[in-house]
């Protein structure tokens, strides 16, 4: 078991909420020691092309696992996500994002009576996420969409062991293959052959705008789903719609050697420093990589006081009821290790 | 005004639906004739590699408008869809459809109170679905996604002048220009560039990801969205669950010179024949058609009695209230002529 572990505390309100995390983390006697590093938009306005000194790479890569804050997109043409740099020089190839209802957090499906519990993972690497892009003339862009077997078969393995690990009885695989035969043909086909090897786990197929229909109206259907990356992302954001937005939504980026938890909301430059940001999503993240790193009884008592303090209406000024005043960022840690 | 358009029936229940159809407009005395074409499934097999003989190609080409049922899509690996065939050796670079709440048909916003009333235009032949694929090696998969200046400007030119016709304030183009920065960028820079010459309307961007999370919890944000092929076939399914299913979607191909109104639901086989299908969908899809055509008086009328009989509770039995007896397809086209 892990006793340490990376930590980038992010851009905007990063620092704040990740201290709240920490915090809480602290109350609830996790044993684990952080290294912090040196990553985010600042280090790549210093010149550092991926977003991180080469001391925070040594230490990530040492450690093994990296919980991050959001970090701020540098703008610019040739520039790529320092997110999307760090999925791809680990080969986190895989993103699993999970979505439940909180009760507290007021949604058109919760009004409505409907819960949802929906685990996504999307490949994290390939696709159209290469940025393998040419102007052929002024007038014509084309770009290069690349999937591969290897790397549909080590995501759609890793949703398999999540559904078995995790009880599932069932695992979609969304694609567009009826447009997309050879790229996303080879996505499914690869699906359909691993699906063998896990009887126990009812394997189904589903064109991705079909699944988007279904989502909105009967999310019930679904308890995982396994996607290609831009499909992935869209679905994931659509996921995260339904239980309250990008501040309730955990993410995690899963490779062999080195694994990312974070928080993908944005980083908010608005309200940063003023100490009023939602550390949920974060804390949900960090909650995830608590128990994927083995400290699950840590996991368990700070899930339950996340959940109960939620449903006591203690909420952040970005959501929940308004006749209950709104915490600031360490009231509302506060409150959650009170219920701890 | 055209007096003449060509029809084709469509596949599975594709004749049934097009009869209650084409029954309630005879009974709104629409003063319009058709010329039946061959074209579906059967001549597929029959050996038309574009799903239609080419005696129906003339006379779509000649007439100009095509109403047509939904259609199979044969299967087999180089196979091209028909509907996908007919919008681009048409170049019907638009798709528009538009997503209302109907009374009587509720889904899951309905019953939050939060009426939806959103128009999305897709482009309708570049991107992926231009199906240039080819194998590298056995493991590898390589897809083209092409974006063309004039490809966007004409989709885009048409969103506009669209929301003008509408009244609409305000259209947003839906990327990942963040990714896709040459390909979804030069489409978002058409868009801008055009914008300008519309100054009497709002006119904004949003990455697609936020999209379909903003649209599964504030779909009041948007009154038109512009999008590329696959993201636009995506957030049409997504905007035809928030109000109640394909069932409930109509759908223009438009052109220059030829458009094709179309059901795009599937063909449901299993029902087929049997008079029960619901023929919604190819109605809106009709009443925008009379509507293109300059048939506006007809086009009110129709969709005043559609909306009133679905108000009164008459469902077919695919929707609609449990305890009031399902209509067949002829019993709910008889109850919209009787409320015409
Ligand atoms: C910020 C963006 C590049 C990123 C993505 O597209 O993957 C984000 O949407 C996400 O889902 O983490
Ligand atoms: C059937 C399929 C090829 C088609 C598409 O992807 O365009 C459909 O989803 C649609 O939206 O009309």
């Amino acid at each position: 078991m892990k006793t340490k572990i990376a930590v980038a505390n992010g851009d905007g309100i990063g620092p704040e909420i990740m201290d709240a995390v920490l915090r809480i983390f602290k109350a609830n006697d996790v044993k684990l020691e952080y290294e912090f590093v040196e990553m985010g938009k600042s280090y790549f306005d210093a010149g550092h092309s991926t977003g991180m000194t080469a001391q925070a790479k040594e230490t990530i890569e040492t450690l093994g696992l990296l919980f991050k804050g959001p970090m701020e997109t540098p703008k610019g043409k040739g520039v790529k996500s320092i997110n999307v740099t760090a999925r791809k020089v680990w080969n986190t190839y895989a993103n699993q994002r999970d979505f439940r209802t909180l009760n507290g957090v007021d949604t058109v499906f919760s009004k409505a009576g409907i819960p949802i519990n929906i685990t996504i993972v999307r490949e994290n690497i390939e696709d159209t996420y290469g940025g393998i892009e040419h102007l052929l003339t002024y007038d014509v862009a084309v770009g290069r969409r690349i999937i591969t077997r290897p790397g549909s078969a080590q995501v759609i393995r890793y949703a398999f062991e999540m559904a078995k690990r995790k009880g599932y009885t069932k695992l979609a695989c969304a694609h567009k293959a009826n447009i997309m035969k050879l790229t996303d043909g080879m996505f499914l086909e690869v699906f359909k052959d691993i699906a063998k090897e896990y009887p126990e786990i009812e394997a189904t197929d589903i064109i991705v705008d079909d699944l988007c229909m279904k989502l909105v109206s009967r999310p019930e259907m679904f308890q995982a789903i396994v996607l290609t990356n831009l499909q992935g992302d869209i679905v994931s954001d659509l996921c995260a719609g339904l239980v309250g937005g990008l501040g309730f939504a955990p993410s995690a980026n899963i490779g062999d050697n080195i694994s990312i938890f974070e928080a993908v909301h944005g980083t908010a430059p608005d309200i940063a420093g003023k100490g009023i940001a939602n550390p949920t999503a974060l804390l949900l993240s960090g909650i995830s990589m608590l128990r994927y790193l083995g400290y699950s009884a840590n996991a368990a008592a700070i899930e339950n006081a996340l959940l109960y303090t939620l449903e006591q209406g203690v909420h952040t000024g970005d959501f929940g009821d308004k006749s209950i005043p709104a915490s600031n960022t360490n009231q509302f840690a506060d409150a959650i290790i009170a219920n701890l």
